[in-house]
């Protein structure tokens, strides 16, 4: 089986001033070519730390990617580094990526600049995979057997993660080319979706089911404030479809246990599943957020498509907005207080009213920090509405402010979404 | 100076299903206290991984810290690895994690399951610094000379970032008392945050300053979607005050160079600088969104006493709640479509009107996928709206449909601070 690794490059990353996003998506991408990676390193923009590591990981892997320190700026040394590494024999432009700069500095209304240009220069023991969406190519060095031990491939990819990201297709396709027969194993994986359970009571619930799953399946809990907990079965070596029968069949039996905390049984999120249950019913949503001020808005509008069944929202932040928008009687807050269970339905019910949709969410709360003198910080009451019901909910949990207002939005999208279910495919 | 390096555990962060936010918090913290990190690893929940690599970590550093593995279910095997490689000699269970443990569970009306009391057990080659928001202990080991040829402790945290992060102060404060002597070197950071110039044009116009600066002062270019280009300049070593002198003296140079590009000299966010603005004044602000789906409100309101200043928005998906809650005339729409100049000036000036706040912001446009018959994915017109003016500006990106709406709601966060300088800070 191959051996591959990942190696992040860039002070910014050593510092904490940025988190590393680079590496998740590399290992997804050589995960599906059914690659396991063994580590994922990062380090910082230092010659002799980019020398030693390098060398190490490439003793030690058939494939290592890096990414970062190929910018057009003076603290980018990935690049004279790797030079040197690969017994560097000489530089060359290439056309093709000199071409690219020129096109998108043009775009931008961008002289191409020395420091640009420089971007296309690159060692001759590499061969360029053009980057499209930067100014910095991809390389790939093949390295020969005498210099770490066995021949082994090292990718250089532009930090920029959106550049990164977009490099990965053209780096699977060159990986599927130069190493077809070596990428025998097989890597299968299922994801079970739960929400409103915690770890350690799904652990316990499922535990006989655990404990009975065949010794190759592999189970891991993934717990997310913005999905719950995802459930993965992992199978490594075999034949997929094999595989895919065994864990069909584990997961059938597990559906049985906790069915009703599983919301998809694909790599989900509650806004997925709730655009899919709309667009298919040809249904739409609208949402009024006080406490989460726009990211239930913002989570359901990442979802491509998301305008077909997507009104559109009020973010209520001030008590004014609340009465003169959405239509709040203004004695109802008087009489319950703006944190409410009335207030919510009253907010659902007005946005709902307001957009003309068939469903509608909203939110009521303190995200905090500090509460106020009838809650505590990080209470929210959340309400969902259709044309035959309002139903409201009180939440509380401890977090900090950004935490608060991430769970109220997910405990929203499920209450929104367990509504769609009963409703629409009971 | 100390050498320190972060371990994050966890088969979920090598396959790639979640990103590592761990690491960058640490090593934030860590330099913070002057200590610089040397490198970030990430494993996987594999025995054998986890002692080697952990023993190479500990014979390299004098300070190592890990996360994960720590959770109550079967793939969580952390702990066990750490029993051994630290010469396990027995184990204790720790009577305050345990009350925190009842504590957590209660508060959420679960019981204490086995699998909950066990993670108070601790190994007795260990001190415990209790984990207030979770139910696995922070675990302090002191490592004799003996086992890894130098003094070193091995900092043991959950992997819940949550809970990861919550520990930090704790561990912060430990190395204080148990590295006091060793805590001499000095880090001393810089941010100037820049918006609207690219990379590669912001060091061509800053070379010549880039150049003359002092050997020990280090520069940066940190390139980010949602805050712009952010410029950090560093010193190691030395001493705080004279550090603080010299980098203040090159900001001030700086400054006549790029002084219009730049919206904050500190670690700052667009909807940050905007806040301060906004709450030093007296003024407020609201929004109206289309394409960007309520991610500028979600933004403005992630500011802490954003309620201060924000009094809501209106995200307006479909053309219906354009007309019927912002008041855009329909002809307006139909005359120069939905995304222009003139529906984004109509929608600003309807939310501020609907919301009666002092400012307002705006956009509609394209994130894509796919364009319409007008323009092309990736085009927003944005305007920003006060008392005196309505200013509309229109943008092409070129991303995918997250970066776009990314891009979209940080160029009209700019757009609004410009106005607010303009207006308010002249």
């Amino acid at each position: 089986m191959l051996r591959a690794s990942i190696c992040t490059i860039g002070d910014e990353i050593l510092i904490g001033q940025i988190v590393d996003t680079n590496s998740s998506a590399l290992s997804r991408a050589l995960g599906s070519l059914g690659i396991k990676v063994s580590g994922m390193l990062s380090i910082g923009d230092d010659r002799d730390a980019i020398l030693s590591n390098l060398s190490t990981l490439l003793r030690e892997n058939d494939i290592v990617i890096t990414t970062g320190g190929l910018g057009p700026t003076k603290d980018d040394i990935t690049k004279g580094a790797l030079y040197d590494l690969t017994g560097g024999a000489g530089w060359y432009e290439h056309p093709g990526q000199l071409e690219i700069i020129h096109r998108i500095l043009r775009s931008r209304g961008l002289d191409v600049l020395d420091v640009n240009r420089a971007q296309a220069l690159v060692p001759s023991s590499c061969e360029v995979i053009e980057n499209k969406l930067g100014t910095a190519p991809v390389m790939a060095f093949r390295i020969a057997p005498g210099r770490f031990g066995h021949p082994c491939t090292l990718y250089a990819l532009p930090g920029v993660p959106f550049e990164a990201v977009g490099a990965i297709p053209d780096v699977v396709s060159d990986i599927r080319e130069h190493h077809r027969g070596e990428l025998s194993e097989v890597i299968t994986h299922r994801n079970v979706m739960t929400f409103g359970i915690a770890e350690s009571a799904l652990a316990k619930k499922i535990a006989p089911w655990e404990d009975a799953l065949p010794s190759q399946v592999h189970l891991a809990y993934l717990p997310d404030p913005l999905v719950g907990v995802k459930l993965r079965l992992s199978i490594y070596g075999g034949e997929e479809s094999s595989n895919e029968r065994i864990l069909d069949g584990e997961i059938a039996k597990l559906m049985d246990i906790i069915g009703e905390n599983v919301y998809s049984k694909e790599e989900d999120s509650l806004e997925h599943a709730i655009g899919s249950i709309l667009k298919a019913h040809g249904k739409t949503l609208s949402a009024a957020e006080s406490c989460t001020g726009g990211e239930i808005s913002h989570l359901i509008t990442t979802v491509p498509g998301s305008s077909a069944y997507y009104l559109g929202s009020v973010t209520s932040y001030a008590i004014a907005v609340k009465e003169s928008v959405l239509g709040v009687p203004p004695e109802v807050i008087k009489e319950n207080g703006v944190v409410s269970s009335e207030v919510a339905k009253a907010m659902a019910e007005g946005v709902r009213k307001l957009t003309g949709s068939d469903y509608s969410v909203s939110t009521t709360g303190l995200a905090g920090p500090g509460g106020d003198e009838f809650n505590p910080e990080g209470t929210v009451w959340i309400a969902v509405c259709s044309a035959k019901e309002t139903i409201s909910k009180k939440f509380n949990f401890r977090n900090d402010r950004k935490r608060n207002i991430e769970r109220f939005a997910a405990s929203a999208l499920f209450m929104l979404l367990n509504l769609l279910q009963k409703e629409l495919e009971p």
